[in-house]
C-alpha cells in the first residue's frame, strides 16, 4: 500500500477511483517498456512471497501473474486447489488462513464463486488480488484492456466502446463497464436477450440487440468469450453456426464501426464462434495479442503498488 | 550435515536424540522471528536444489516446504507423481534414482506407503526429508508442534499432553509420541477402541477411552484429523454426529483440562467432527494457526541443518 | 543464437550440422563438471524466462529442463496443458501465441503430435526447444546419449551402436539415428517386424530381426521403452513374457556384444520387459543413470547457446 495507491487489496474495479486506475496504468506503461527491453528483471519485490491460489485452472492468467511476480524478483508458489486439500474437505477460508500464517505478501485468487476474494481479504494480512471470481469481476483484465485502449487511442476520453456477447455471465464485462464508466467512456452493450444482464436500464450503457446498429461508429469492439454449453443447451439453444451468423464479429459486420476501430477479446478465443478466425488474426484491427502482453505489465504494476 | 546435527536425512523422530531435536527447535526460533520481519529471505541455500516429491497431493505441507526452501534461496522443483511417470509404470525407486542423478541436494518426500523415505534414503546422495509416509511418521509436524508447545509453555518439561482421535492410523501421533517421550512429557492417548493402536500397553502413554477422564488436568490437547471413511464405514461405523458428541473437542469438554490449556490440530480440520468450529477459531485456546506458521520456520531449520 | 550455434530453435537433430552438435557436447562437458561441483549455479540466463509447455506429463524431462534453466539463473514457468485452457478449447497455436506475447525467451515444448514444435517455432519470438513430439524427434535425448557415448568411448568414431525395440514409434530412435549418422557411426536396428519402421532399407542402418545376430560385436546397445498396449493388443499381440524372452536384453544375450559394451535406455524403464532388472542396475554395463545426469548438462548447454 503506497501513498499513490491507497489500497491493500485489488478486489474489483468498482471501488477504485479514476486516480487509482491511472496510477496503475502509468506504472504499467513503464513496465511494458521494460518488458520489451533486455533488462526485464528487477528486484523490486525481492524477498516477497506471492501465492497463486487458483480454484479453476487457467494457463494464461496464472502464467501472466507468475511471470509478473518473478520479473519483480518475488518468490511464487502455485497452488491449484483441484488437486489438493479440497479433496480432504478443507474449507476455502481455512486454506487461505493456513497460507496467511506462512507470512506471505500476496494471494492472487481465482475462484468459480462470485465474491470469494472479498470474503477472504479481511481475513489475511496478505494483499488479495482478484484474478477472476465467478461472474463477479476480473479487475486486472479491465486494467489491461484500458491500457491497450489508451495506447491505441491516446486517451479513453470521448471513446465509444461496444461490449458484445455473453454479457450477463461475464466478469470481464462487469469490470470493464465499471472502469469505462469511471473515465466517462460511452459504453454500448450488444447481446441477444438471453445474454443481456437483467435490468440493463440500470447500467450506464446503451443497449442493443441488433449488432449492425450497436457497432455503428464505435471506436472499440470488445468481444466476449462464449461458453458453448450456455449457447447450445437450455431454453434459447441455438447452434454455434447460427450464433456466429448473428453475433459473431467478422470483417463484414465490422464495417459499421469507425475505420480505425480496434477489436479486443479477453481470450481464450472460440474461433468462428464469437469472432471470425480471420478477424482475430488481422493486425489491422485485432489487438488481442497486445492485450495478453499488457497483462504482464499491468500485473507487475499492481503487485508493485500493493506490496509497497 | 553440520556438526550440530549429525544426520544426513530426516526420516523420523524415533532415531533423533533430544539434542538433535533441540538443535532444530533453536534454529527454528531464529527463523520464526525472521519470518515475521521484513527481511525474511536469505541466501543460506543459494545454489542448492530441493525437490518436493509428492505421491499424495497436499496444499499445506508442500507450500510450507516450498516457501521454506525459497526463503533460504534454494531452487525448488515440484514433482507430483500422480500426474507423471507413475502412469508409465516407473517404479518409485527409479523415480528417486533419476532425480538423484540430477545432482540435487534434498528430496522432500510424501508417500501413502509407510517406510518409503527409509527405503529410498540409502539410494541417493541427496538428503531425504520425510514429509509424511503412510501411517509411519511425519517428523516436521512433531517438531513444529513441539515448537509451539515450547513457545506457549516455556518448556516441554512437566507437561501433560493428551492426543485424541484416530491414533492408530496417524503418522502425526506416532511422531509426536516419539518426540514427547524423548523430552519426558507425560502422554495420554484418548480414543475409542477402534482408533487405539494395538497393544497400547507397550507405548509410554496412559490410555483412556473416556474423554472427560483423559482430559483431566492436561496442559495440551492435540486433536487428530479423522478420515470420514474410517468412521462411517466398516464394523464400528458411527455417524459423524455421534462421533462428535463422544470424541469431538468443544468448549464444554475442554473444561476438564487446565484453565490455560492449548488446543492443537495438524490440519486440515474437519469442522464439527473432531473439533467444534467455535473452539478451532477461539484464540484463547486454539494455537492451530501458530502451528502452520511454525511449520515454515521448522522446515527452514531442517533444510539448513541437513544441507550444511 | 550465438556465433558458435547459428540456430534460434532446437527442433530436431536432422537439420543440425556435426559442428553444431559438437558445440552442444563441448559446452555440456563444462556444465557436467560444474554440476558435480559445489558451485553449480550461475547467472548466465539471469532475467530470462523459460516456459515448460507440456501437453503430456513427464517427471524426468520436465524436471531436467527446469533444473537446467534454474541452474543458469533463469525464471521457469511450468504449463501443463492437460489441466488448463485445453479444456476451454483454445487452440495449440493460440496457447503458444499468448505465451509469446509475454516477452519470454524460450518455450520447451512436448506434444503427443509429431511436428508441433516445427509448426509453432516460426510463430514466436522465443526459442523453441523440442522436448519430444509424437513419433518425431527428441533431440536433447540424442544429444545426451551422444554425450555419454563420447565420455565412455572417447569418441563416436568407429563405434557400432545397436538400437533395439519399438523403433517404429520411437522419437528417441529417430533422433539418435540422425545424430549417429552425422558422426559416421555404424547403426544397427534390431526389432521384430511389427516394431521396425516401414521401408527400413531407406535408413542408413543394418536391419536385424534376430537379436543374437544384431548384437554381435557392438560397442553400445540402446534399448527402447516398450509401450505395453502396443505389444499386448492388436494383430501381433504377444505376452510381455514372450517379448522379454525374445527381445528383452539380459546378461546372457549381451554376451554377443563386445566385452566393454555399454547399455543405454532413455527411461522410464519397464523392468523385465525390454531389459532385465539385473542388467539395468549393473554398473559394469548400464549407463542409464549417467544418461539422466547428462540430460541436465545438455539442456544447460542448449539453453545457453540458444539464448545468447
Amino acid at each position: 500500500m503506497s501513498k499513490s495507491f491507497p489500497h491493500r487489496h485489488l478486489l474489483d474495479i468498482e471501488r477504485l477511483s479514476s486516480a487509482d486506475l491511472e496510477a496503475v496504468l502509468d506504472l504499467a506503461k513503464r513496465y511494458g517498456e521494460q518488458n520489451r527491453s533486455s533488462t526485464r528483471k528487477s528486484d523490486v519485490l525481492q524477498g516477497k512471497t506471492v501465492v497463486n491460489l487458483f480454484f479453476e485452472p487457467s494457463t494464461r492468467t496464472r502464467a501472466s501473474f507468475e511471470i509478473a511476480a518473478k520479473r519483480l524478483g518475488a518468490d511464487v508458489i502455485n497452488v491449484l486447489v483441484e488437486h489438493s486439500s479440497a479433496r480432504k474437505g478443507e474449507t476455502l477460508l481455512d486454506t487461505v488462513l493456513n497460507l496467511d500464517t506462512m507470512n506471505i505478501d500476496a494471494i492472487v485468487i481465482r475462484h468459480p464463486e462470485t465474491g470469494v476474494p472479498h470474503f477472504v481479504a479481511p481475513q489475511t494480512k496478505a494483499s488479495v488480488i482478484n484474478a477472476g471470481d465467478g461472474t463477479g469481476e476480473h479487475p486486472t483484465q479491465a486494467l489491461l484492456d484500458a491500457f491497450v485502449m489508451r495506447r491505441r487511442k491516446g486517451s479513453l476520453k470521448d471513446l465509444t466502446v461496444a461490449i458484445c456477447g455473453d454479457i450477463a455471465h461475464s466478469r470481464v464485462a462487469r469490470s470493464n463497464m465499471h472502469l469505462l464508466n469511471k473515465f466517462g467512456v460511452k459504453v454500448r452493450l450488444i447481446a441477444p436477450a438471453y445474454f443481456m444482464p437483467k435490468n440493463p436500464e440500470n447500467l450506464k450503457a446503451e443497449i442493443f440487440e441488433d449488432m449492425a446498429k450497436g457497432l455503428q461508429g464505435v471506436d472499440v469492439v470488445m468481444m466476449l468469450r462464449i461458453q458453448h454449453e450456455r449457447l447450445t443447451e437450455g431454453e434459447f439453444a441455438v447452434s454455434l453456426k447460427e450464433y456466429h451468423s448473428r453475433y459473431g464479429l467478422d470483417h463484414k459486420k465490422l464495417k459499421a464501426a469507425k475505420t480505425d476501430v480496434i477489436v479486443m477479446h479477453p481470450g481464450p478465443i472460440n474461433r468462428d464462434v464469437e469472432i471470425s478466425s480471420a478477424l482475430a488474426d488481422d493486425p489491422q484491427f485485432s489487438v488481442i495479442r497486445e492485450q495478453t502482453e499488457a497483462g504482464v505489465a499491468i500485473r507487475m504494476a499492481v503487485l508493485d503498488l500493493l506490496l509497497h
